[in-house]
């Protein structure tokens, strides 16, 4: 092996495993020319040696032999594509302590167990790499970690799941939520249980990244209060689109001085906002900074070989800086408070229906009054059966909100519950009272 | 000084370098946290040392003598931010060869004399950077060069002049071209002289380097086929509204195998193009590639700080890396040709004044027809001077749409000269006989 060969060992040899061993042949002399380094699979991790596979790799590189890819001097660096938390996050462990720098795709592993990890690999003294865990080929962790190292980035406002976008803009066009999954899945954008996704699961262990990313400061997925799109109905997306907006699966992260606070909700935006202009399966995350201003990052957010580009790039960027790389490993450097999930006054979309009209307005705006919420505008779609009434109110908390919403579902002419999703982009400052501790 | 201290120089101390100073010292901290490095300005060198500044510096580093920065052996690295090309070039020469590391703002400078630094910075096995020579903020070269390392990039559409976009902007909503002008001089967008922003050679530079960025060839300034600003009137602006479309100074670099072609041209853009949505005087740049599908960058290309961000980026990815880095300095790989301006077919927007309507309409298919340009489109808008006619074509090549306008010229009820520009978006393949030699 010549001094530029890098061995380079996968963990799982599915779509993404094979199209990274594809990438790294295809586009070795490329890689060569721009960095110097040749990288080479020389191992790959799998549990059916004979299965039939997308790429063919070299004689000899599959192995079912855990132990045969950690003690084998000729892995410089692993790329973890197995997924999972175990045995995933045992091998990684075992693979830093050997001395092998790690890229993981695995956006699970490092929003749970990142800080054990890190303090792996910072130990050996190797690297771990983790873009394509978050947005595929769209390279936000390198941008927040490189580009915007010092430009002190406040607020993160994203569209991190591809699944639910596609299913919100297909059931904007009239599919139902049933149609719009299954259209999903026939077009490979959603797995065939698609719970992790349409839960806000998914987008959530990828905010808990880029929030630790951002801000410096640990955010593991069980900080990130989210709700998934399960509830929204054609009369919301109705609803918003007469107010002149959109409803998305959004994710914020925002720190105030001292503290943080990251959110995945179905939300309502501006038809100007430019999260409402994502199309399709795409991601996109707008970053705002004090030296930046507003920065946006665009594109494919998951498929094969999309993640594979990320791997790529990170393993070219493993071996092409020694030790831990110029960067800490660890993003984490300080300790902020988590603020508490009712410390925001936003505006906010009200979907009711109204069963009888008669006072309702009054009786409606009283209600609300009550509680400090206030009208904007509103927008009222009538049918056979009586009218959905969709409200789009001033800047209020949430606690205010769900009080007044609880008043709401008690009137009479109210029928059923009564739904609330807040407008992305209007936060204010939080009062000092709302602030939870951290751990 | 201790092992961390990493010293700076900075070659001018305007805006951006006393951005630099300013931000190195406010993000001191941060930066150290993040990288392990403390960066510090020792010397700026500046023409009059008593003039008032935008931050003060230390005491000590102002100096108006060049070379007490090239032999200062605790400047590590020096930031070029003074523009023009000499004495800047001249002093970037000097200082790679005395072995200091460089980061430069100037887009002429390595849109011009790239192939020269690059040299000298390798045989003295130092790094050369140059994030903010394109779009400040937006981190469009490292997302190039290191997460799309393996990504074949084959197309770059790209909004890269801000002060153009906001003028075209202010001219859709009433403005007439000279208070557009007086407007972005007026809110900082535009300088004094706006020359080299309105006639597209700011964006030419720029287009070159992202050119040879992408494709790994050299693509100087002076092989950019560009065009500005200057002839677009509210005419035009109208008649592309009227056939759902907006007039935007647009940069495209595109590859086909072997061959590349670069240039810079007001353009008509569908309203659902990426690029339509661009506002003020944001940049935006898409990218098109084989791995990664579209990924779009965008954000603020101008201005002290945005610029002072990227420059302060680049000091940070030296400091943290040894030698060249793991790229090599000059992204130039290979050699591919050049394909000459009309090569290209593409569906294009005509207009053209009717001082006369009797039987034009037959005329203009006619003499259309004869050079092989069909119309797809068209929207007629009528004043009390007669009516402008707005054609959309369907893709045609230039040479031929040039013979056709000829023809209308030609025609009696035609009036002065008849427009056309590019439509974004529609390449086809250009045939082998167009393409020129490469230098």
């Amino acid at each position: 092996m010549s001094t530029r060969e890098i061995g380079v060992a996968l963990l799982g040899y599915g779509t993404v495993g094979a199209a990274v061993d594809r990438v790294l042949h295809e586009q070795g002399d490329r890689i060569e020319g721009a960095t110097g380094h040749r990288l080479r699979v020389v191992r790959a991790l799998v549990r059916d040696l004979a299965k039939e596979r997308d790429f063919t790799p070299e004689p000899g590189v599959l192995t079912a032999d855990f132990a045969r890819i950690r003690d084998d001097p000729s892995v410089r660096v692993v790329a973890e594509v197995m997924g999972g938390t175990e045995p995933a996050c045992g091998y990684l462990l075992e693979l830093l302590r050997a001395g092998k720098a790690v890229v993981t795709a695995n956006k699970q592993l490092v929003a749970r167990n990142g800080a054990e990890l890190f303090a792996a690999a910072s130990e050996s003294g190797v690297q771990v790499r983790f873009e394509a865990a978050v947005c595929a080929a769209v390279p936000v962790i390198k941008v927040l970690r490189e580009s915007l190292v010092a430009s002190d980035v406040r607020r993160i406002q994203a569209i991190v799941n591809g699944t639910t976008n596609f299913v919100l803009e297909e059931m904007e066009r009239g599919s139902t939520y049933a149609e719009a999954i299954a259209e999903a899945q026939l077009l490979g954008y959603a797995e065939a249980d698609p719970a992790d996704d349409v839960s806000g699961a998914d987008a959530a262990a990828k905010m808990a990244i880029l929030a630790t990313t951002a801000f410096g400061s640990r955010v593991t997925v069980d900080d990130v209060d989210f709700d998934g799109i399960e509830g929204i109905t054609k009369a919301h997306l109705d609803g918003a689109r007469a107010l002149g907006m959109a409803v998305r699966l959004v994710g914020t992260a925002t720190r105030f001085d001292d503290a943080v606070a990251v959110r995945v909700r179905p939300s309502v935006l501006d038809r100007e906002h430019p999260l409402a202009a994502v199309e399709g399966a795409f991601n996109a995350v707008v970053l705002h900074g004090d030296a930046i201003g507003e920065v946006t990052l665009q594109g494919p957010g998951a498929g094969g070989l999309e993640t594979a580009s990320a791997v790529v790039a990170d393993l070219v960027a493993v071996a092409g800086t020694s030790g831990s790389g110029f960067l800490r490993n660890d993003p984490c450097r300080r300790r902020l408070a988590l603020l508490a999930p009712d410390s925001f006054a936003a505006r906010s979309y009200v979907h009711l229906e109204l069963a009888d009209q008669s006072g309702a307005a009054m009786q409606m705006t009283t209600a609300l009054a009550a509680n400090g919420v206030f009208v904007e505008r509103q927008a009222r779609l009538t049918d056979r059966d009586g009218a959905d009434l969709h409200l789009l109110t001033r800047p209020v908390r949430e606690r205010d909100l769900h009080a007044a919403l609880a008043r709401l579902e008690a009137l009479p002419a109210v029928r059923g519950s009564v739904a609330a999703l807040p407008v992305v982009g209007d936060v204010a400052v939080p009062a000092p009272e709302t602030r939870a501790q951290a751990r």
